[in-house]
């Protein structure tokens, strides 16, 4: 476990890859292995990307990795793939993605798919980025598609959230919907030349201006970006956009915030780390013994229903007696 | 209890909107409720529809309302929204949709919003369906936006499933990524008057023909709809997809495949409720003693690591020993 350790915080790829390949699995094994690299954590500067599918998250992260690798800063990117629960895998896998960083030994790309249906997906993210931080690189970008709980759960663990929107896509009112006017800390127009970017642009400064107040004074800013790859107008909006994110750091850390969001990661972590250790042997031994199948018939039938039946799973497998302190 | 079990039989409305506004609200009073009421459901046809934000969920929803109403059957609607984690609440409520229907006592709709962080709205849409079956609607349609494993859980409640895709949203990738594929049993282009719609439509129709098997010999068919309201052709789309979606039903009842989606739905109900029985008390009791603040500090500072502190939990709060069968 030792050797393994090292290798990782040595940033060896093939122990790397297999750890975060593991991760995904739901191998065991990988809590002792986090474990071993936790002390070797929290130095990162972890950034989250989000946006509605299409608002084109993967090329901006591209070209995110170009702009700090510029800075002389390493660059580790998780990305978190909406997959198929049925078939199982990333579609779109890193193969295809970022390949122009493939040679690069400052730059390290890997998806996460989003598999199984019983929660997990937040322990997966968190872990990957911890074995990305205990490897030492500078910077870690999480994107993320999705709307909702789900989205926020993994934005949890970010330091820096990049909100990324494009017109005429009914951004506008999905915006104010889904919360993330709240969780930004930088907004992105992307494909600003397409229209309505004017339009969507004062809708959010717009309601910026109805907010009450910023922690640390920090309003979040607005970035237009052009679709129009390869241009110089594009790729000064992403060097801007990879400043205004170690601004917004720097700000973290000079007004005594970052605490909050450290603590913001951590009660995802422990909460994550709670239900599997609570929850998941109790689940696993009523598959294995096949009487969660018995469960389940009984509810198709109307022979029980849930709330009895979990209680008498809760009776068996929770300690009768609970004491404040063992 | 059996006196409000009665009224939300009967179709009282104020008891119903009281109890599913309790269950948004995770008031623990609600699973006695459920339990009551259980015996009575199962009998209602449970619709999801789904697809990305801007696809015209909502007014396709309005439409369906319609044309079931036509058809003589009563409707009930659980419109999932993705509000804000932070403010609380759906900011479009149930006030300003689908108005309508407001004075037709046939039709029952209800937003629930996706509160808080633990999880549960699984649950919360499994037991708001129980309400609405109980009531006695004949059609109970669960409308849900979102990308991902969220969606997926809460489409485990539905018997039939509608994907609805809009052209030129880079819908088509996502479409595949997502594995939307795999869980629609009906696919609705909608504003297909717009450019994109044919690609959109041979993208959908490609993947199908790769796809080796159609349980039950029900190969999912692909609706147009064009976004002009109001118009005949509109009406008449809208009419066609109501009827496919009770073909598909006939279709299930017939082929013996009822059982399947019940028990999909069963083992999504079974799960939650044995989640909520055996983790919640204990995370209600590690927060109510500070506990875990403390554990969360500890994090922060790493001075110990999430594993170390939740195995810590398990064996506190875990029976010693477990027996097959108390």
């Amino acid at each position: 476990m030792e050797d393994k350790t090292r290798k990782i915080r040595e940033g060896d790829i093939r122990a790397v890859s297999r750890l975060i390949r593991n991760l995904e699995d739901r191998i065991p094994t990988t809590d002792e292995a986090i474990r071993h690299l936790f002390p070797f954590t929290g130095k990162a500067h972890i950034i989250g990307i989000t946006g509605s599918p299409g608002a084109g998250k993967s090329t901006l992260t591209d070209e995110l990795i170009y702009a700090f690798r510029q800075m002389g800063k390493t660059v580790g990117v998780m990305a978190v793939d909406p997959t198929s629960p049925f078939s199982g895998g990333a579609i779109l896998g890193d193969r295809i993605r970022m390949q122009r960083h493939a040679e690069d030994p400052g730059v390290f790309v890997r998806s996460l798919a989003t598999r199984g249906a019983l929660g997990g997906l937040s322990k997966a993210v968190g872990e990957g980025i911890h074995v990305l931080d205990a490897m030492g690189k500078d910077i870690i970008i999480v994107e993320t598609v999705g709307t909702g709980q789900q989205e926020v759960e993994i934005i949890d663990h970010a330091h820096t959230v990049i909100v990324v929107l494009v017109p005429g896509m009914g951004d506008e009112i999905q915006a104010i919907k889904a919360g993330i006017l709240e969780i930004a800390d930088i907004f992105v127009i992307n494909k600003a030349d397409r229209e309505g970017a004017g339009k969507l642009f004062k809708e959010i400064r717009g309601s910026l201006d109805m907010a009450k107040n910023f922690p640390g004074g920090w309003r979040p800013p607005i970035l237009m970006v052009e679709s129009l790859f390869e241009t110089h107008s594009f790729s000064q909006s992403v060097a801007e956009l990879a400043q205004k994110t170690l601004d917004h750091h720097q700000l973290l850390i000079d007004k005594d915030l970052m605490g909050d969001r450290k603590r913001r990661k951590a009660t995802a972590e422990m909460n994550e780390a709670i239900r599997a250790a609570v929850l998941e042997p109790v689940l696993d031994e009523l598959v294995s013994s096949g009487r969660l199948d018995e469960m389940i018939q009984k509810l198709v039938d109307r022979a029980s229903d849930p709330y009895t039946m979990a209680a008498e799973v809760a009776k068996q497998y929770l300690a009768p007696k609970k004491t404040e302190e063992p």
